[in-house]
């Protein structure tokens, strides 16, 4: 079992001297903390990430949730977890300190999510919790909050996402868990949920479901959707906790994150399941496209966390199996095996993991940063960095994902035959990380958001403010001699994704949306191509600044010289792949439209 | 679950409209055979796939072998699989007549396998025994043959193959089990070996090893090792079946392909395991290698028939499930759900899937008319058939795994969050087809064997004999207007694999080995994009020919024009890869060969 499951050092390097996380505390709402406070925050999380998550990787995914008599069991140590989690204040680091939060950035909150994915997919149950209770702080009445969001953060209850419907997976605008108002305010919530994560299970005392339902009579599609609280327990007249009728239908067997119970949920069998509106009638996707952001950094980061721990046991395997001799002394059989890292071929494989691995996290700190400027900062600070975040969300969302599962892929290569078995810890990986791509809105759905909708709102000012950030690195590398070649790269892609824009927005002004979307998805892939060469480049002028000022050693010195090499493998193996993509995009050509002619298919 | 898992009708269009599969009975060795004969074996196999493999599919990957009490135990079905493909004659489908077998050609028997593998791929036992036997009625004596191949081929016996030991994966010049001569002419075998498929099991009666091993005092390297037969139970004087001391340490547990064990064993433990020499002493190796084609057609069909299965299985959700409206038509929710197959994004999905798995066959089906002719042919027409064989093996191995791992990843796509479940078969077939890049030879290995072998043997005989193949298809599908823009573009696609290699090959004539193979991978892989092109041209020409002389109606018109379109698909979408793997491979920078300076990975 490999003992290192992320990089300290990495982390520090990105939140501190790439991102300067401490500049957040110049805002009033960040002031109370420092530096120290930060690595305070993420230490804890480490130490709850090594002695309760860890060591449980294998067990929390053999022994999967299983529901019997209405009630689903799950392994024991999530129990613990939840406590750990709770005491230490790590479900609400991201709250208020009104709402009983460490009012600390996303930044950090996020990193924390990082840390314990990274440790064990497989338990991930507070983030739901934190993105749940949120939504209630949000929207909600103080009477919401106050009821629910105490337990919830102290990791006693259970908070849940539940969105997705039978026959409303992507398309929820056709939802129809309904909602009729009762006389006292509240509403009988009648209807089917499914792929609820953590939708019910035996290590919280309470399930706090914040589910999309439409109030009778509401109008047809998205405008219609109200959110509510539904509880698994309601509170009675006399504060008693009471059944609400939330049955749990099924439990579905999954290829990975075994750990997490994916509930079917049935509401209203009896007819007497209770929901307490949040905040407006109809306003139930406004709001949770609020939060979107927040929840997509999130599986953004649990995608980046499992790939990371696939590239430790990669790197320690590969260090450590010797395996046949250097190419070029094929012959010498009297001198011992070499370790395979020193295998060209190895080696590309492992820096194509440390490159999607640490770029990938460096875009989602980035991100967070934006989501914490966006919301403590005022006017055109603020602005500027919503925008921003919008249009990177759906790479923040689908790059770590897509390239992390084939990362992950590349992890169990290393490994060769071993690599397929349960012997180490990479085959599980690979089952796990294959959600990222689906759940909180699939590659496909990022990708039309990405370019029907993020490239153009505002007349198309997200992309501008992008090309502004990554011109001041560019022009910040171009000082460096070693660097410059590697700014010029990324000034010509910039270039070829505008010009690849600029042929599809005959057909978006044609009105001929499919058309304009129909290659949607490999604009997201070249796209994101892009940006993680813009995080990479960013790297490395931080990383050729320290050489120069600081004149580290021994481990230091490896680690500035493993970044800037780094970035030089990402552009010369994964940029070329924006070519072949380019051509496509631009390609007039249109294969996947349905026509009138049924093809064989 | 999934009731279609191939197509009969695209196999019945490979074999015979384009590679013509009748045109081997005019050599003598298959001339008591016709396309009817042909097909009846099809036929019977596909019946053994329905009856008694597709049927466990699930069963057999849930309950994985076990190892107790030194015995192995398998799903019961597993026994009367290998029962009834015996009595059909399906394991000796390619054996002479002369061994009991049908005296088939490869093209027909490696599709036997296409079919069950589709089937139930957890049920790959057959291919093994076929293998084994063939080394054995290959370079055996014929008390060998007799002694042991009747019972294979009937399925009453199981073979394997017995090379990897612990730390002897790739490198098999470091193999250490030992062979001592005794005084009757059999050897004293010690050692371990792992990764055996069936390596043990209680389907079989007994278990025979073809085994890599050293004989006392034998050259270092590959060209000390020989090949035995190392069976379960030894035949005593009196012609008894006795234990031959094979230990059955442990079994792999492994992701996918559950149902066949993986085996760890340990050959003379009580110093008593006899193995029986084939063939001449230190041939072991070259022994191997003239089955290695043989194999690794096994390995691309069982690749190729995985991510078939999964094709059909998302191909049917994706006409059956409702899910939002189409672009064009966003707003109009008055009107049901469409079928996702009408979403752009799903039919690239599906044309992707389509384009891969039938592109991966034809390939296959080419390698194993290659190989009959290679055997049954005389002089030029032998040896070229050879050569263009050796070459195109790498991509035949690695193409269809790798792409296929890629493929079944967007079957699983295509399902959404219900793909990941194990409701639907896809999630199980994306663990299973993940063991083919690696076993038979890893990618990596496939691509020393391309860049570093191949294309330069017998001074590139061999790529200019593929080129030429390429150049014939390109005349014919010039003569249509319609295609001829495609037979362009492989033009193009041919000369830039040649400057690629024009611009490798200074390293290789300098000697630096490990340079010009640092990236070979990637070679292996543009190099597999341009060869997958040309099989799909191959396949528009018939099809355009068809429709040009036959007018085919309805299925069997959207047939052959779906064959033009997803032809037309492959070069607009997966031909540009080409673009950035040529850019890559022509740079001079090299980032992946160790340097004296320590990089932190």
């Amino acid at each position: 079992m490999a003992t290192t499951y992320f990089s300290k050092r990495n982390l520090q390097f990105l939140l501190h001297e790439v991102f300067k996380a401490e500049e957040l505390t110049k805002y009033e709402y960040f002031s109370a903390h420092d530096r120290e406070t930060f690595n305070l925050v993420l230490d804890s999380a480490t130490y709850i990430a090594d002695t309760l998550m860890h060591p449980y990787l294998k067990e929390v995914d053999r022994n999967q949730p299983e529901l019997k008599n209405g009630q689903v069991t799950v392994h024991p140590k999530i129990k613990e977890y939840l406590k750990a989690m709770g005491e230490a204040g790590l479900i609400g680091a991201g709250f208020s300190f009104e709402h009983g939060g460490q009012q600390l950035p996303e930044m950090i909150s996020s990193c924390v999510g990082f840390i314990v994915m990274a440790a064990n997919n497989g338990m991930m149950y507070t983030g739901l919790t934190s993105g749940a209770a949120h939504l209630i702080t949000s929207f909600g009445s103080p009477e919401l909050s106050q009821t629910y969001v105490p337990n919830m953060l102290d990791g006693t209850w259970q908070g849940t996402m539940a969105l997705t419907e039978p026959q409303a997976g992507s398309s929820l605008s056709d939802v129809t868990t309904s909602a009729t108002p009762q006389s006292d305010g509240s509403y009988k919530i009648k209807g089917q949920k499914v792929f609820i994560s953590a939708g019910d299970h035996d290590a919280a005392e309470n399930i706090i479901h914040l589910m999309l339902a439409r109030i009778d009579g509401a109008p047809k599609g998205t405008k219609g959707i109200s959110l509510f609280v539904v509880p698994k327990y309601r509170k009675d007249e006399q504060g008693s906790l009471v059944d609400n009728d939330v049955t749990s239908t099924g439990v579905y067997h999954k290829m990975g994150q075994k750990g997490v119970p994916a509930m079917h949920l049935t509401m209203g069998s009896n007819d007497n399941t209770i929901g307490y509106l949040v905040g407006e009638p109809h306003q139930g996707l406004p709001y949770m496209f609020q939060m979107m952001n927040e929840a997509r950094i999130g599986v953004g980061m649990t995608a980046a966390a499992i790939a990371t721990a696939a590239y430790y046991a990669a790197l320690q395997y590969a260090k450590e199996r010797p395996q046949s001799r250097r190419l070029n002394q094929k012959g010498q059989l009297d001198s011992p095996q070499t370790p395979i890292i020193n295998h060209p071929d190895v080696r590309r494989m492992l820096l194509f993991q440390k490159a999607v691995t640490e770029g990938s996290l460096s875009l989602l700190i980035e991100a967070a940063r934006l989501y914490d400027i966006s919301e403590v900062a005022e006017g055109q600070e603020k602005e500027n960095a919503f925008l921003l975040l919008d249009l990177l969300m759906p790479v923040a969302k689908s790059y770590p994902s897509e390239m992390g599962v084939q990362s992950v892929s590349q992890s169990v290569q290393t490994f060769g035959g071993y690599g397929f078995t349960e012997d180490f810890p990479v085959e599980q990986l690979y089952r796990d990380i294959r959600i990222t791509p689906i759940y909180e809105g699939t590659t496909g759905i990022q990708a039309q958001d990405l370019l029907g909708r993020k490239m153009t709102m505002k007349g198309g000012r997200a992309p501008q403010l992008l090309f502004a950030e990554m011109s001041k690195i560019i022009a910040e590398a171009s000082t460096f001699d070693d660097l410059k070649p590697y700014a010029d790269k990324l000034k010509a892609e910039i270039k070829r994704t505008q010009e690849v824009v600029t042929s599809l927005m005959p057909h978006a002004q044609k009105g001929d949306i499919e058309r304009y979307l129909a290659d949607a998805t490999l604009f997201l892939e070249m796209f994101g191509i892009v940006v993680i060469a813009w995080q990479w480049l960013k790297q490395a002028v931080v990383a050729k600044q320290t050489l120069l000022t600081q004149n580290p050693e021994s481990d230091e010195l490896a680690f500035y010289e493993g970044k800037i090499h780094t970035m030089k493998f990402y552009f010369h193996y994964e940029v070329p792949k924006t070519l072949g993509l380019a051509q496509r995009l631009t390609d007039m050509e249109v294969l996947t439209i349905v026509t009138e002619k049924e093809l064989a298919l």
